[in-house]
């Protein structure tokens, strides 16, 4: 109901967080006029937010673009998803990279989908879709087939009756996932072959606190064949490291 | 002037920002009334703001007190000042981490100080009280030095009035630091031994885009005696890298 931002008895609060929507990862720079669309505000009460917004360090002007702000940036990194479990996964998130010189993925289910809390790739050969803070289809991502395997049930139901296909070998038969997700749970290792990116494999590991899964853990590669037995045996030290850690803090 | 916030005409986006300018590295968790104190807003207000700001998931409850929310966090990513340095530098502060062992950091000044933009750090033997997001004095810290040497000179002046104390090993003296500022535009290298953080020495070198400094890349390690030239070769390595990157973008 964007349009009811306009009404006069919309929360401010509510009008301010649909400017700041307007922003994505394909939406990092929006003149005012495109920031009043994508935002439902009328063009002259996004114009004022947008200016006070400036004022206070919430966005900062490019030209004629607007942009998230260095002082939201900073706030967000606030954010206690980062200040516990990433902070004590870092290390070996590190240690993970260079390993095995793979791109590494920490990622927790939010809702339907994998948020991925952390990120580390070099100059990477393979062609990876995630960004740290950004979300991702369970279904078709190494961490993602973990974390949806451990998942409680109504979720996993959820997700299964609507597997959208992204590449041509993205598993969209509920039956097909179903044994898969059975035997991830069973296994502790999930794999993708090119089934979210064409030319880039993954796999990935359950992260536990308490007996629980919190998190996955996942590296990404070109090709599984050769090294996926060394994959996993650095997943698996990395992931018992964390999940140690964290239960003793 | 916090105490305007309370009064009627103040702009909501003000008040919205008042609440979650309340948290800071050492406020990460607060209740709704340390969250109005901070605020400088009446309790009702704070109380009323908050809530509204977990609806839309700028805030998060943990059990009595509000932390910083995931859509907070996600969304300061989208700031730019990620998408371009970082993402550029990324690779190159991995192979850093992964060639040296050392605590990596990629800095830019941010008025009068350092403003922390990226981190790697492995499991730290090193005390390190940087943090992404975070900022520090220019003049205790190794990529404080080389960004106050290349600053404005009215930055320069305005922050050799002011040497705070930190360790009794911070350079305090405006003519020894200046002198020291003048070596570091001349060698390209500035470092620091135990001027921030006892037992915690730096090294850092400029990042430069078509002949202007705009950050800083440095190495913290217990210790520069044995491995300086080393550590120094390999930010200079990483650094001309990064430089090249951004030029050619």
């Amino acid at each position: 109901m964007p349009g009811n931002l306009s009404r006069p008895g919309a929360s401010v609060a509510s009008r301010v967080f649909a400017v700041l929507g307007a922003f994505d990862a394909e939406h990092r720079a929006l003149t005012a006029s495109e920031l009043a669309r994508r935002a439902a505000l009328p063009l002259a009460t996004a114009h004022r937010l947008a200016a006070e917004l400036v004022a206070l360090g919430g966005l900062e002007r490019q030209d004629d673009r607007y942009v998230v702000g260095r002082r939201l940036w900073a706030l967000g990194l606030l954010a206690p998803v980062q200040a516990e479990l990433r902070q004590i996964a870092a290390p070996f998130l590190q240690d993970l990279y260079a390993a095995t010189r793979a791109t590494v993925h920490l990622a927790e289910r939010a809702g339907h989908e994998v948020l991925y809390l952390d990120r580390l790739s070099g100059r990477a050969t393979v062609p990876v879709v995630s960004r740290v803070g950004g979300r991702l289809p369970m279904h078709a991502t190494g961490v993602g087939k973990v974390l949806l395997a451990h998942a409680p049930a109504e979720v996993r139901n959820a997700v299964l009756a609507d597997l959208r296909r992204i590449t041509p070998y993205t598993v969209t038969q509920p039956g097909r996932l179903r044994a898969e997700l059975e035997r991830v749970r069973r296994n502790g290792i999930a794999q993708t072959i090119e089934e979210m990116s064409l030319g880039a494999c993954s796999v990935a590991v359950p992260i536990g606190r308490h007996g629980e899964v919190i998190a996955a853990l996942g590296l990404v590669v070109p090709d599984l064949r050769r090294h996926r037995p060394r994959l996993i045996a650095a997943l698996q030290v990395a992931a018992a490291g964390i999940g140690r850690s964290l239960s003793t803090e």
